[in-house]
């Protein structure tokens, strides 16, 4: 049997453009004489739809979908995923399933057992579990056709009381399709392999896989679909983070070797790039706006905006102030030159002498301290947004995960920006992606990368001065964000009482502003955001 | 045989308050010689936990909290609810379990089987549903033990395929005990008298019922626990809103009548007031900063935190620009005397103009534009952060639900705040609370109320120049909102096709803004925040 894979990137809810994408694919298919062509999960809807799905109307243009989509089917079988509705009296009102199409017709569907709900995952707020199982009879064959979580109850992801494979193998299956959406982090690719095998060698069966691929807000997928045979060989492997199609012929494909897996900071590049471009083209926008301080944050975030979005589609703007220093402009001028990006500077001296005129009256003489810092990092805030307003250009945020951690930035001012880009990433790693951009050539000049991070809100100010040193706290983070460790486990490890009882305390404290930050695009496997639900009032840890 | 219910407002993670309190609530019951005193639904860590659940350290320290409360039950009996951990290999992680402890001992342990999903709850994401009935014998008497939506199943609120009182009631229990976390809103108190008398009359059976009360962020509990009698007629009813305690005998108290249900401004105002109060005093604030526009969406919000607060605590700015009215103004003013407030002027003419200054260069000379009044709501944002930095004091957002749904509102600027008092109540609803304050005396001058809407940020400008009629507004999103009603469907209901849209369009192309708003005082069915999960980038009638 030959089997297509269609690994695309889909827009939530357009219907229109992800019902041609996926006939063109079929057509694709067709001429290449494949039998079967599969395609990702919720693939009709794009993933996640998330509370689309409470709206009729959004299901149903999902089912009128398939029905259009069956009519270029002569001759093929198409594997594809959407939400279908629950009979009434069976419980939740949807499931997430795969239809079978063929010869014109919806043929068959095949419901999702395993409905994850932890982390970024909210299925089981929208659809019924299935508990029925089925092979699909196709030219001959036996399918076991899955989605997603269905294979995932393997080895240390154990969760599920039901392993829908161990029920569908009884029905002596030919070969495993699984059809996903299973959203990147920089572990995924390897766990995701380990996986499938998992499944190979319990059920002794050829699988073949399916995934998304692109940013979906804060949700990036890698793609790499694939088939292995039962040896757990890899046939056929599709690109990472990129559209990308091939055909297989499960009986006689020659074992390839596996595509050799991304590194870490590679990965979280590639990864930021393909979630800025998506994001600015599904919304249909083009030109983003940054502000460069001079540090490594702000430099590194430009870096990604231009590969993703071309230079001529960046504008940065320095923003300097009395507290600002020489070499913080002259490195952030150098790193736009290097870039070939357009730059402003615009000194924010005149806007913050007026707030603080304005405001001298009712500040009663106390001492300059955080107000005065943070009308700085406002001013900053309002003249991007102002700029960004006039000229539909996006701003990007330059935050990292350390300090949305630690709550180190100023909300309504550094805080600000339609996407963030480094919120996911902690600043060992910012430092890491920065040598990777110089690897070839000095893009980002050695002097923003060696001298030590501070925010240049008051005179002689270093991150170091209010931050344990950014090796140890991004280790203890990790431990707690991560690892979901508490106190006392992170201090068994070896990490100091006071340290540890510091860093969990800013966290906790801080849940208010992370409350009101701009979407992050997720690389961790616990990034902040719709993965990791904390309550704002609380007094744990506090 | 004589019950205590024990009406208690925790502070989630605070562990030795908590225990403090239901210590006193035991003793308390004990003194009244009651048999059993019954506490809500996880009232050992406070409800809702979130993802503090994901920490063994969190769910330990429930654990342990148990056994030394369980020291305090010599000659009582308690019930009370906490997570306990699932044994390995049985599903997830943790349980949602009602304790019953006794003479000194943790007894036994019943878990909940329905586990909320949707909306503000996601109890799967934590917890393993019960699938083992069993009822507790305690004194001669068989009391079903039964958490929350355990008893939900019924009436239009069927959604599961399991009824777990159609199984409990197999084993002949003497009365039904149910222990709940079931939130606020304008609709809550008679829908849950009405699923109470639904069970009674379901399984003939007297029904115990405890609730929170208190704000835990954005969810309020209004508590009005209560116990009805065989027929469903009251035999206890505790306050709403209120901390409260009762001890009813079950065999021989007479019926009384039904508190009387509060109307839906008077119950929203009464939510609204314990929600501010109880974020100001859990998280240890004192004083409230709110910006004053002179229009009705901030005079509501400061009488609401005026008496949630008192009105030494509440501290009102002014803040003019040079498209102010004069009656503005003076409305304001006028207001800030009635409620004997604390006020100041800070006219923001200055610091706009530095803006604009600093801008002219690189603007263009384009025409002023939104950029323009964006930096003016901008300018006063920054202002009220600097005093909220200053003094200490909480930023109140004044945003009402039908400008945050369509995003008229400036991101960093009115959309500011540590908290929304009004973020969940429609225009229209904000008028009638406007003239529920004014019942007695003029306290909101009535020229507030009667003048056009107007965010003044051009000359001569209005709501109604860029929005529909507020109560046509308010309706489509009620249908849209609340009602989750597609397109087509509110189009059949009589609206005009055009207007529904423009308003399904302009609520979907700003859920940006809506994502980096304050947490919201949540008083209807369906609020923006935790409840509503919708894609950011998305096509679905964008």
């Amino acid at each position: 049997m030959k089997v297509a894979l269609a690994q695309l990137n889909y827009i939530i809810g357009d219907f229109e453009g992800n019902r041609q994408k996926i006939i063109d694919s079929v057509k694709r298919a067709k001429s290449q004489h494949a039998d079967l062509v599969v395609f990702a999960e919720l693939a009709i809807s794009g993933y996640p739809p998330r509370d689309f799905l409470e709206f009729d109307d959004f299901v149903q243009r999902c089912n009128d979908s398939i029905y259009d989509i069956a009519t270029y089917t002569d001759g093929i079988g198409v594997i594809i995923g959407l939400p279908t509705f629950n009979p009434p009296g069976k419980g939740k009102k949807l499931r997430n399933s795969a239809a079978f199409l063929c010869n014109g017709e919806v043929e068959s569907f095949f419901h999702k057992t395993l409905l994850p709900n932890y982390d970024v995952f909210d299925e089981y707020r929208y659809f019924e579990p299935n508990n029925n199982f089925e092979v699909l009879e196709y030219k001959g064959k036996k399918i076991a056709v899955t989605v997603c979580e269905d294979m995932w109850n393997v080895d240390e992801h154990y969760q599920y009381v039901i392993t829908p494979l161990d029920e569908i193998s009884k029905l002596h299956p030919d070969f495993i399709v699984n059809i996903s959406a299973s959203p990147f982090n920089y572990y995924q690719p390897v766990i995701r392999k380990k996986v499938l095998r998992a499944n190979i060698q319990r059920y002794g069966l050829p699988m073949v896989y399916v995934n998304h691929v692109g940013a979906q807000t804060e949700l990036l997928f890698d793609g790499n679909s694939q088939v292995m045979n039962s040896n757990g060989d890899s046939l056929l492997e599709l690109k990472y983070f990129e559209e990308d199609f091939g055909v297989v012929d499960m009986d006689s494909a020659e074992p390839t070797k596996d595509h050799s897996l991304p590194g870490k900071i590679e990965s979280i590049a590639k990864a930021l790039e393909m979630g800025v471009q998506n994001y600015f083209s599904k919304l249909g926008f083009k030109k983003a706006i940054i502000g460069l301080s001079g540090g490594i944050d702000s430099a590194v975030t430009a870096v990604v905006a231009a590969n993703a979005l071309g230079k001529e589609n960046v504008y940065v703007v320095l923003l300097p102030s009395q507290f600002s220093s020489n070499h913080s402009v002259s490195d952030a001028e150098k790193l736009a030159q290097n870039l070939g990006l357009t730059y402003d500077t615009i000194p924010i001296k005149d806007i913050y002498q007026s707030f603080e005129q304005t405001l001298k009256p009712f500040f009663q003489d106390l001492p300059f301290g955080l107000a005065e810092e943070n009308i700085q990092a406002r001013a900053r805030g309002v003249v991007l947004m102002a700029l960004s307003n006039k000229f539909g250009h996006v701003l990007l945020n330059t935050s990292n995960k350390s300090e949305a951690a630690v709550g180190y930035g100023t909300l309504y001012g550094d805080m600000n920006g339609g996407l963030s880009v480094l919120g996911d990433v902690y600043k060992s790693d910012v430092f890491a992606m920065a040598e990777y951009i110089n690897q070839k050539e000095e893009i980002i000049p050695r002097n923003i990368i060696s001298k030590p991070p501070s925010a240049e809100l008051r005179p002689e100010q270093k991150d170091s001065d209010s931050l344990p040193d950014y090796e140890k706290l991004d280790a203890v983070l990790y431990q707690y964000i991560e690892e979901q460790q508490g106190p006392r486990e992170i201090i068994q490890e070896g990490y100091e009482k006071d340290l540890v009882e510091k860093i969990l305390r800013m966290v906790n404290v801080t849940e208010y502003k992370r409350h009101q930050t701009p979407p992050i695009l997720r690389v961790s496997p616990k990034a902040f955001g719709m993965g990791r639900r904390m309550p704002i009032v609380a007094k744990y840890l506090a």
